[in-house]
């Protein structure tokens, strides 16, 4: 019997009480960031839970006024997971069917039960650093074949490879996408074009936080410990940008002027009945990358569907155009950290690891980008039933991401990930 | 007539009065990392000027005592250029040879004038991002040959290339190099190796720190407006973990263990009297890159010797390797940032742009890496007359970057960065 809580939700929300993830908002009354949590279509003010004495365990009872009073979640991730569970067990213990702390108070209701439309999301951490992987071999083994290498490098199967990713573009939901200029060379042409990317795309990716860091390696089976949770990202990428720039030091401008992440970060133990076989996973890695706690209960690997909506430029209506799953990721979070830290970086509080595209086969409607559907823009696809196809995103196009695990009865799910294409801006040059 | 201070020191100091950088210390005194300048011998106690009410100008009357004492200079840097220049002429005016507020009252020199072997550095900024860029034509050449490139990419003339890169091991000067682990496969090996690194480098560079940064393009011109000063910096390579990750996403971990800087930052002012037309440049690059300040008295290019020296393993006696000038870069730290900034890129107070290695030209003295020096290990190179070779560092080896500006009868320095390489500690993976 699943658990129930006494705020009303249908069985479709991605909050329930099974989820209860963190972020951080501002309210009306409290028109400032701090931190919350949500249930249905309820924001719950995690700072008026602890102003209210509520959060009474012994991790939070001293600390939680001041964690969840701050404008990004990085003092409460630094806590540790055992303080984070607290956090969240209060919350289930608090919003169950027949507790009446909350329920029965009109007074603390209102203060902490605030309508989701009458809140602001913001970005729920600061980034301390991004990294972002690739994880999928799907989109390797495509994205190779599109840029004409008929077989994948073989560092794939040997590592999860990655690059440093820009901090300072990270953001929130809903920010809009203007799309960047740059230099790049058009196919087939000798020259070089300055001038708006033609060639904006997004990458459907999920990203783990970092809550707390560490001055060493963090093996496989210890990485739980310090993730604080998962979010739906979305790496916006110039290709034409991208491709101009990449020899031989890899993507910078064409990656660097926008990543959007979901507003609530979802904890592991909200995922961890989702964990699965992964549908492919390295046969036997180095060392360092071996996950001893390796089990079908506990692979790493979450069935979470995800989800590509489109609506295009001058429409109302979202189509969905791709649906993949992180279960068909070669490598996991647990690879991510073990593999940032395998050479002595340090992490902190606040790191984001992107998974890089899910992908999950060959064909377009399983595929996390529009340059691996399109074949970089060569074979463009349709949006729904519109007539209309798309070879990249145009002007006016709104992308969304959405995810969840699918439970009896209950989904724990991300919320959207989305962001709208708007033109360029020319500067000033002279 | 050069400018003279009361405070005594020789002509090759690298902070004469004519310098007066800005870092980060802490002291018997004052035990907490607080704000400093340097002058000779002496650390400049900037929270002890500002609470003896000596920041008397405009931009820092209200706020220096404040911004003097946070433990990193990112609030100071983000006042902006006129603050800084306040800071630095109210200094020179404080320090000058008649002046007597100071050089009169034994209390207040004591306080603020402390033997710099009294106190400790620290890392003088918090890293907001941090990006590497290849601004060396002479070594984007060699090492292109090295690996098998006959000709450089077409981007390279084109653009500054660049990577993100790992803010989180960004070390005060003096950090150990702990040898990392990594994947590589050695030369004619099938298999890939998991162990410590076989070819640790060494890359001299030169940092610039962005004050105040910006949403939107910076031009060339106005970038100095924005640009708080500039470090040494060491950004140490793994390069056999490097080669083997790099394809198709760059360096990751052949970079993330450790990067090293100068303690003190050097201004553009301090700078400035030694701006020179460059050895090379581009002659008319994309419209965002042109800088309609260029003049030979204002080129962005600064006639900056560098030199690395190292101290082989079990000796005493630093040996010059190398020498380069920043001058031999072709592209400078304006470009960097109107690069970084064209795709709509926001920049903050902290950020960290490299310029990659500077190498002067082909011959092993006058290359800024390794990996140059010693064609990737295959041609080691002698240290001083020791009889030592060397193909990349060997444990036990200290590395010691300098760096300075000549003027007549005083040089503007930026002190040492330094590290020395310590053995692997290889992690329990089971």
């Amino acid at each position: 019997m699943a658990l129930k809580s006494f705020v009303k939700y249908s069985a479709d929300s991605d909050f329930p009480i099974q989820n209860l993830p963190f972020g951080i908002v501002s309210t009306k009354q409290r028109p400032y960031p701090h931190a919350a949590s949500i249930i249905g279509d309820f924001v719950i003010d995690l700072e008026e839970i602890a102003r209210a004495g509520l959060f009474d365990g012994p991790k939070l009872r001293d600390v939680a006024s001041e964690v969840f009073s701050k404008p990004n979640l990085n003092d409460f991730m630094a806590l540790g997971r055992e303080a984070w569970r607290e956090a969240r067990s209060t919350l289930q213990r608090l919003f169950a069917e027949h507790s009446t702390t909350i329920r029965d108070s009109p007074t603390l209701r209102q203060k902490i039960l605030v309508p989701v439309e009458a809140t602001t999301s913001h970005l729920p951490f600061a980034v301390s650093d991004f990294s972002d992987f690739s994880l999928s071999m799907h989109h390797m083994t495509t994205m190779g074949k599109i840029f004409g290498a008929p077989k994948l490098h073989p560092n794939a199967e040997d590592l999860p490879v990655a690059y440093h990713g820009r901090s300072s573009t990270v953001s929130i939901t809903g920010t809009d996408v203007v799309r960047p200029w740059g230099l790049f060379r058009r196919a087939n042409e000798a020259k070089t074009t300055l001038g708006p990317s033609e060639m904006v795309d997004f990458e459907l990716e999920i990203g783990y936080i970092v809550g707390t860091g560490q001055k060493s390696w963090v093996a496989p089976a210890n990485a739980d410990e310090h993730i604080f949770g998962v979010v739906i990202l979305n790496d916006w990428s110039a290709r034409d940008i991208q491709g101009w720039e990449s020899v031989p030091l890899g993507p910078f401008l064409g990656k660097s002027f926008l990543s959007s992440v979901s507003p609530w970060i979802v904890s592991l133990d909200a995922l961890a009945p989702f964990s699965v076989e992964p549908t492919m996973r390295a046969p036997q890695p180095a060392p360092y990358l071996r996950d001893s706690s390796y089990s079908a209960a506990n692979s790493g690997w979450y069935d979470v569907r995800l989800s590509v909506e489109l609506t295009p430029a001058g429409h109302t209506e979202p189509l969905t155009i791709a649906k993949s799953n992180t279960k068909d990721l070669y490598w996991n979070g647990r690879h991510m950290l073990a593999h940032q830290t395998v050479n002595g970086c340090s992490t902190r509080p606040g790191d984001l690891l992107g998974t890089g595209t899910v992908t999950s086969g060959e064909d377009p409607s399983v595929c996390g980008c529009m340059c691996e559907m399109t074949w970089r823009g060569t074979k463009p696809v349709p949006i729904g039933q519109t007539g209309l196809t798309r070879a990249f995103l145009q002007d006016g196009d709104e992308v969304v991401f959405r995810g969840w695990a699918q439970g009896e009865g209950y989904r724990v799910g991300f919320g959207t990930c989305r962001g709208k294409v708007v033109p360029a801006v020319e500067p000033k040059w002279k």
